[in-house]
């Protein structure tokens, strides 16, 4: 794998709002077995301050959340209402992960991590961290069936998990983070739920 | 791999409440990578009949919630409170995993099965369903935190779907089935929430 470092893609793009970064093909074949990855998934809470590889940021968010068929996706959701979006926010910003188009969309200029760690400062550490939310404005999610969403988040967290488990990197699932912060900076209604949060990056044990 | 079928495992085993099937160890290194069963990652609903390798039972059961260490899962819990028990629903009866363990211990002799499928009898046609619970008895769970778990559980089915794609078997997540039934039959009490069930088999049109 080449490594091109996401700082570097960063420092490539133009600043701003408008800015949209898009991402290398996410699907190559790496990483070792499910089984292995089962046996090396753990919750990390020390990261060292190293960047990712780009292709490696894909690689996760396409896990996460990304599409596998043309109109499903690698994460299973009840009753297949792909309600879920994934944040990314990193020093240069927060952006979301449009996985049709593989590409992050910039939509605050802020480092958002200190929001995500507030309350757990460990994980500002980390290089980036991936806020699951949730939409729950459909029909569907009327009355006590908001929970289904949790649902999808966990399925979401446990994605990243064997991803990062395969893949050398390392997370953990929050429910840790700033609430109002991240939704009034990221311009988040009612209806969207903050459902959890994973830093990702290398431990720091190895410095990488 | 040797196919030890399931159903031969069952019936060496002895009949009745106290029945406790030894289960192969699960760790063995096989099936694809994290990417390629991303890639193949679906909700299937057309099972064949055809029952599963008891190794393979073994592997899905330790992936959807065993140790990989020796005090900590495959599986990450809210808090780490390992709130999740899987139950295996077959013909033969009903058994609880006992992941430290690594036996299934019959809890009842009926096939639930139909109980599961209540509502979408073609989940009736797979060999086995895993049920997935959650205990929430514990003072972590008082109040609104019982959502906790919900997130639990889908990273449990998150887990059994990686599974199942990285080792030829099919599987779909469900939030439908018969919950009085259930807990009754399994004997399960207010503090035991019935989260999802995933059947687990062959699709229909191989016929392996």
């Amino acid at each position: 794998m080449k490594h091109i470092i996401l700082v570097a893609a960063l420092a490539a793009a133009s600043v701003g709002l408008a800015e949209t970064i898009k991402l290398p093909a996410p699907d190559k074949d790496s990483g070792v077995s499910v089984i292995q990855a089962l046996k090396g998934r753990h919750s990390e809470r020390a990261f060292c301050g190293k960047d990712i590889p780009v292709e490696l940021l894909s690689g996760v968010l396409w896990a996460a959340n990304g599409f596998n068929r043309p109109d499903k996706r690698t994460n299973a959701t009840a009753l297949n209402l792909q309600t879920i979006t994934v944040y990314v926010c990193m020093k240069s910003g927060a952006y979301r992960y449009d996985a049709k188009a593989n590409e992050l969309v910039k939509v605050c200029d802020k480092d958002l991590r200190p929001a995500i760690a507030a309350h757990q400062p460990y994980a500002a550490a980390a290089p980036v961290s991936l806020l699951i939310t949730a939409d729950v404005s459909g029909p569907a999610y009327k009355d006590k069936r908001s929970t289904l969403t949790h649902y999808d988040a966990g399925i979401v967290s446990g994605n990243i998990y064997l991803y990062c488990a395969a893949n050398g990197l390392v997370t953990v699932c929050r429910g840790s983070m700033d609430r109002d912060a991240l939704k009034k900076a990221l311009n988040l209604g009612d209806k969207i739920i903050l459902h959890l949060n994973h830093p990702v990056g290398y431990p720091l044990e190895t410095k990488k």
